[in-house]
């Protein structure tokens, strides 16, 4: 990862500028569901996806046939965000109000995996990143099913976070006015799980789900 | 809005593409936050940002120095995604294994408010977009505050959503294995609302955090 240039340097309330590399790969590893953003025909395109992380490298997955995938195997710049929102940040004037979270931009480019073997460790780096262990539980994936798959690797060749918490800022003023402030936390949990309506008889939920799911 | 014109049709997996303005509006009001995509010296640009829906636009806003809000100011094409992510989906097979989601992926272009007046109503539909009924609690911006505020609206020319519901659709072939499949669901919720630490004596939860969290 190259040092910030002008384009990810935090230019708004620079203090919320996170340049060092641990702290936006945790960010980046707390999450599976990343936007995509190329130039298509002249025009922006943003699409979401998941995504595994692995060093430096962002690995991305979709149908060979699709068309973000095509046109991001050839290379062309992306730009990838993950955005974790964590609270509702209730000043007591609206222009002080805003929203706790953590978030990364990145800047880097595709370039296609062909080889068999990294493939399959590549998708195996996003099935992680989803749930880890279910790449061991589960079917791997067929010849025809590989090559069904596109798989991508990004290099992240900049990258900036950003993060708010804690209470919100008023103007010095506001602080004497009798109005309520605070923040409301926002949190994203996993359910219990459903079965399949077609599951076997006999079969139990397996270690990687047990893992997350008390 | 348009038709969809083959920028937002949905390719991969056709059912799942939604082209019915009142279910993408919907997902648009589920939500306040959105990540926006613009071309910036010929790179693609992604930035997470909230919005506020009213009828066929966006509402977006950010400070008047920023220099998202800047070129998005000058008219230039964006591309709008809002996400939610509602459960991880498990097949038997990995190649099948899949999330349930709802995502609406929209495009425009940007128009900055200048009217004082429309401004007061567009930063309104982003407050209540937030938390309905904050805005009339809290104190108002002052002059100096909206000149310090940029607003923009995208009105939207195209959109499509997709969703992905339900179980997982393994291979015929599959259903034998002794694997077992299901779906996890992703919830969020609101947590306990936290006091802001030189909040005044005496002063309660406004109705908008209480109408919100029980």
């Amino acid at each position: 990862m190259e040092k910030p240039s002008d384009k990810v340097r935090v230019k708004r309330i620079p203090k919320r500028g996170i340049y060092d590399r641990s702290e936006i790969y945790e960010i980046l590893d707390k999450d599976c569901v990343c936007h995509v953003a190329f130039v298509y025909d002249g025009y922006p395109v943003i699409i979401p996806t998941i995504y595994g992380r692995s060093g430096d490298e962002l690995y991305l997955h979709g149908a060979s046939t699709s068309r973000m995938m095509m046109a991001l195997a050839e290379g062309i710049p992306v730009s990838i965000a993950v955005t974790k929102v964590n609270g509702i940040v209730l000043a007591r004037s609206l222009f002080n109000s805003s929203m706790n979270y953590e978030s990364v931009v990145l800047f880097g480019h595709a370039k296609e995996v062909t080889s068999q073997e990294e493939k399959n460790q590549g998708l195996a780096v996003i099935s992680d990143q989803i749930l880890k262990g279910r790449w061991e539980e589960a079917r791997q994936p067929s010849a025809k099913e590989l090559k069904a798959t596109k798989l991508l690797k990004v290099y992240i060749q900049e990258a900036s976070a950003k993060r708010r918490e804690g209470d919100p800022g008023d103007e010095k003023a506001d602080y004497a006015l009798d109005i309520w402030a605070g923040v409301i936390p926002i949190h994203r949990s996993y359910g219990e799980p459903i079965d399949d309506s077609l599951l076997k008889e006999g079969i139990s939920r397996p270690h990687s789900v047990k893992a997350i799911v008390k």
